[in-house]
């Protein structure tokens, strides 16, 4: 436990996990571009630094969790990390952005450990993170993702932890726009879509869309489809429904769970 | 436990649904157009008799476990259901269907009574049931329906169980394709799609499809869309999703679960 | 010129075709199921019959414009065709029900004979019309379709001219969605549509659709796409981009041309 | 005719570009990042520099028909464009990107000028030239461009003939798997798809990319469909036909025109 950890995001996903870090004992150190957030960091019983290369130079564990790739790539070169430590990329971004960031960093370990099941799943600590990277980084990281992390699973290389999160958020807004049309189906045939959704999660087409029906925000679903399709293409494979379900995401975000609209 | 109940249709469900009836002392009558069922359905404990009709006269309970719609309706004027007695639609069609038969029907109560959760939970008798009808009938159906299913669900009145199964199977084929594209996707940046359907479970990509991952048969996919695409078509509600699954389905069907062939 | 051209189906097809038929020369019989066409018939300079019996018995050649499948299916019977009588469906119906009902006739030429490119060419008498059938049958019968069709292009056996309906109709209406889709992008970075179609026509994304943006109801889009897609599933082709349309032009028709709409 | 035209890019357009300018009298300077380029640019009778600064000093009017949007913003700083000179960007790459380069330029009027109608039209100095710029540049321009352009059309602000080729582009792709679609459905029903395909040209079904079938090499396309996606998830449109059309060439390209390997 002697891992000082550094969190570079203190939005959704950030606050909470360094919430957990704190609370397990982990000294920890937040920074975010901006500065209202110190307040919130502190009362979650970690440091606030000002600028990332003070957190750089404290730390031994560096977890990201800005939004963007671009975002990510900027703030490398500022976080000046020490020679040994880990950067950990728990942002959504291209699998190559990630990869081109461990082959650029010297002495410095970067790998990717995205995380999943969302919002609520970060409050109460049980996130499920993917980490891709050598085995000895990885070890040493787990303790830190066991912080806000039920489930640890190593996908393989650098760069893998954004593949499997892709893949993740691919099949989870297909479901998501597949409850939509089975759902606004049966309505428009008079059936009432709470009682058929209960009955669907003890059925073959149960997915965790479905039961967490209702809660997702779909904040994020343009930015993963775009990753989804950009990998796609780069690879030279043709992925007919994700590319849909990007468009339709588009277009289902602001009416959400509003069945009526749906299909109109 | 004074009922008599006839099975038409000694297929893939109607065995095993023809199995469990017997087993839990259901005094049972099969016909199946192929009369080499024969030996199938007395080796399951049930009486096997030629004609529709004398299923029909001896019957108080009937259930209809054949292929298609067309097959549904011709059936019917052969069985010459008795006065006072239930007939219920196992087989997958458009609700309309049953909703014209429960209407011309004089003296015989008509309800669906579809089965979710595929071969395997025949087998086990651990299907689920969606039955549309009254309220009575359904009381009196369901002691029936548990011979074979863990689940009964009222889905509400006659042609809303066609309804859920549609709702259903439009789910589940989106599922399976998109586990397909996101699997697929992830093979081609290196992942072992074995472990990462495993770590997929665990999280908010998971769906049915998902765990049941490479034991579909896809027999029927053609055939539920069709369905849900006419429903679709005559409630002027539009698709998208389910209308290029059905497509995908189709191409898909030969080659599923072979990951290195989808999308090229 | 000695035929005697019955007409059944004085709708926005038949009924320009009658006035064509009559102003060329042809004694021209015509029946609507709808009493009230009898007028607009009459002014046309073709005699009303009240009864396709009638009908039948004066043709030589009868062109059946209704507008379903079952429509035509059921007036076959009824028309009591004289032997050696040529009847030609028109209608745009599955091409396996005009060869079932080529085979049943007996003593009578089934043929069918699709008409292209809409109401106004219809009304110009500048119809494209497919016919498919044997030559002794469509050298015949060409002379009939010239009355109404500048172009008349013989496809091939029984049924050819409903499948070449059939790919028109699915590229038709790919390309007013494609329409849609290039200008509705194109409006919301600040062209000006109307500017923009008439350039596109000068380039490699001129279509018919484009050339008639603005005209086109779309009324029988829905019918046109299911025809499409029951083929396309009967003969094993995954047809996605075609699957799709349908569901988009079920949305699109109500709102069509309205471009601030589209993709919202 | 006072103007020194430079081009940078000696490809598949740019090359007979170069060859009619020459021809027009326009004295031609090019620029290739590949060497070899050299003698089939003097042999059309232009000038070939090494560098872009040679180019940049000498030319009044600079022509950019490089691949991607990357290459273009790279060479704009080693132009080092005179003051009062253009340059025009006909290259197909982001609206975007025109509009930053244009805003970024000083004393350099920076428009785009994209061209239509493909290789051979090109060939034949019959290309369609979209122009973005305010009207005086786009007068001064247009002499240029019609040295190669038999239709010049003036789309609006900068950044609108990059809008006015991304929506042709959009229509064009659409077009062609329509056209596949009804061609490989009307083969697996027997038809001949030549016959029908000259026979669909007379029809509603008509587009140009019909026409010149057999002849698109879809070298771009995807390059295309990635910026049409681009500019839709930028503005917020559903773009669900071109989504699905991105994936749809991606799986096409390798098999264009093999209509019975289409929807296997």
């Amino acid at each position: 436990m002697s891992e000082t950890i550094g969190v570079v995001g203190a939005g959704r996903m950030g606050l909470p996990i360094i919430g957990h870090l704190a609370r397990k004992g982990f000294r920890t150190i937040a920074a975010d571009a901006n500065g209202a957030k110190k307040s919130d960091v502190e009362q979650r019983g970690a440091q606030w630094v000002p600028d990332l290369a003070s957190l750089g130079r404290q730390c031994s564990v560096i977890l990201v969790c800005v939004g963007f790739d671009r975002e990510v790539v900027e703030l490398f070169p500022r976080l000046g990390a020490r020679s040994g430590s880990i950067v950990a990329v728990l942002s959504t971004i291209h699998p190559a952005t990630v990869q081109r960031l461990a082959r650029e960093a010297t002495g410095v370990h970067v790998v990717d450990s995205t995380v999943c099941r969302g919002g609520r799943a970060a409050d109460e600590g049980t996130l499920l993170s993917f980490v891709g990277g050598p085995d000895s980084v990885v070890e040493r990281l787990t303790p830190v993702l066991r912080a806000y992390s039920s489930d640890v699973v190593h996908s393989g290389d650098v760069g893998s932890a954004q593949v499997a999160k892709a893949a993740n958020n691919l099949i989870l807004w297909a479901c998501l726009i597949a409850d939509h049309e089975g759902l606004a189906l049966a309505k428009r045939y008079g059936l009432d879509p709470e009682r058929l959704r209960a009955a669907l999660q003890l059925s073959s087409a149960t997915n965790d869309a479905l039961a967490k029906w209702g809660t997702q925000t779909m904040a994020w679903a343009e930015d993963d489809m775009a990753i989804v399709q950009e990998m796609a293409a780069e690879c030279g494979i043709a992925l007919p429904q994700a590319a849909l379900n990007r468009e339709l995401c588009r277009a289902l975000k602001p009416r959400r769970y509003k069945l009526d609209e749906y299909g109109r």
